[in-house]
């Protein structure tokens, strides 16, 4: 078997040419990349993110252009979560020169991929040689009008807790990839466990749901990244308040018991610390967005508590509160 | 002796209240930063960079400061280059456990201390674990008005061109790092060796000068970055013309001279291919721009050769012609 091309044999040109090609821009190419804005009133948004071989992500369970695609849904629901919508990519690589130039080249495509939805380019970056395989990502995105961006401080008592996109699948999907050892050992004829997996290896956002909810008055939100306790928790934090959830509302579905089952995992696991499906989790007294489901309540924080729970359960103590931990 | 806390020991969310300290800005701490825009009429412009331990910098030579500093001067000439103005930065860090954390926040206020000059600041960022220590920063800017931004085909034959800035002095100053082996082994009295190493570990523009290119007419600019043949070849392949190089007006000063004599290297050589200096270099057919010094002209490209020289020094072949490669 003929061996493939590395990034080292390459050089940085033809690696650089090779992701221009699988993510085209034509405001790509100069020192720094000019961006325009699309509505009168608006301003721009920024995120970003590090994402490392084996820490992050591993080829066992991931093709590079899943990667790709999962390293943009993490950074634009960041984008959304703002109610902004996701405008340009910035791409940073470190990478080992061992490295075929088709892994570069796919992870690029990955990046246009989930861009393209949003009409959203990538526009610029670096790459450099390194031990490890780092990927780092910025978001850029446009928020328009006058109304405020949804932060993690404007949730308030009497709103309702709102969520776009399941909870706990990106979870279940890593699961299944442990139980199974490896991607392809996952067995390709069932639908429910293969739809789990790709949730974990490449999340997809439905555009526009971030702005949707500000548009319709939500005022506090952030998106299911570290896990659902640990990042409500956030809000209740920087809000002042706390939020109760319903269980009902959160119970896993009928795929997640059917990987739970398989797994031997708890799935109600998955729902609340599982983190990584990038749902939208917002809080507003209007209306209920489209896109969105009813998932708790914002309450007043109990005075006589001396350590009061930010995130509860049917008014209860969650049963699992743990989350991603960055180091 | 007492041990240093690393990030591992003190964890996520202190490792990040150290950076925000070193680092404070009212946006940072969201999903994403909101960044206001200053002038009517403006544009967002972005770049991104990735460093590499041991690769683009050694705790050898620079203090974590210094790293911080160059981390941005580096970037913000990038937006500089473009005619902009530097507003902001996203820091995401890859680091091994056992790194001080008092490094990672002297990194947090080297890029605190580099952006003050333009009231930029560290508006977000990440932290992840990695066996390298890798650094990714994105700076954003702002364009104002309706004048173009200054890219790298905006070269046109007759204009002169300038820069703004010293050449050479940061390859002098890692020259002069690796003659010694060692930072605390150069010289501590001696004034103009300690000058040019601390070039190359803390570089620093002066602010403005990008935007006052653009306002006086200048059409085309780069960062010497790679090379000074290197990075101005950019702009002649990318405006289809031939940029010739004054030598007397880039001669190495008495500074290179004499580190170059210490050193046993020729400061030509420095002058031609050291790059890493993020001198603004630029082309115009205006007035020179206040800041700036001729080193040259742009020139039709002779149809007569096959394989034409992009840059020329006094119409010959510049003597050294190298420059940095990232892969």
């Amino acid at each position: 078997m003929r061996e493939q091309t590395t990034v080292a044999e390459a050089g940085e040109a033809a690696t650089i040419a090779a992701i221009r090609a699988a993510a085209p821009s034509s405001i790509n190419g100069d020192d720094a990349a000019v961006l325009d804005l699309h509505s009168a009133n608006s301003r721009h948004v920024c995120s970003t993110d590090i994402l490392v071989r084996d820490r992050h992500f591993t080829f066992a369970y991931s093709t590079p252009w899943e990667v790709g695609v999962k390293a943009v849904t993490q950074n634009f629901a960041d984008i959304q979560a703002m109610g902004a919508r996701p405008t340009a990519i910035l791409l940073a690589i470190a990478t080992p020169g061992d490295v075929p130039l088709t892994s570069v080249s796919e992870i690029a495509r990955g990046i246009n991929d989930a861009a393209a939805p949003w009409a959203a380019e990538l526009v610029g970056g670096d790459i450099v040689l390194s031990k490890d395989l780092v990927i780092s990502i910025t978001a850029m995105g446009e928020i328009a009008g006058p109304a405020d961006a949804l932060t993690l401080d404007g949730a308030g008592v009497g709103q309702r807790v709102v969520a776009a996109g399941p909870i706990g699948y990106s979870a279940a999907g890593l699961a299944i990839l442990r139980h199974y050892g490896s991607r392809r050992s996952v067995p390709s004829n069932d639908a429910i466990l293969n739809e789990l997996v790709e949730w974990h290896c490449a999340p997809r956002l439905e555009p526009g749901r971030g702005s949707v909810a500000r548009a319709t008055g939500a005022s506090a939100m952030t998106d299911n990244s570290d896990g659902l306790v640990a990042d409500l928790s956030h809000i209740a934090s920087r809000s002042g308040v706390c939020i109760d959830l319903d269980p009902h509302a959160i119970a896993p579905d009928k795929k997640l018991r059917y990987a739970a089952n398989i797994t031997g995992c708890d799935p109600w696991e998955w729902v609340y610390t599982g983190g990584e499906d990038h749902t939208l989790l917002g809080t507003t007294d209007a209306r209920l967005p489209s896109g969105y489901r009813y998932i708790g309540t914002v309450r007043s924080v109990s005075d006589e508590l001396q350590d009061p729970l930010l995130v509860t359960v049917d008014g209860g103590p969650a049963p699992y509160t743990g989350g991603w931990q960055s180091l």
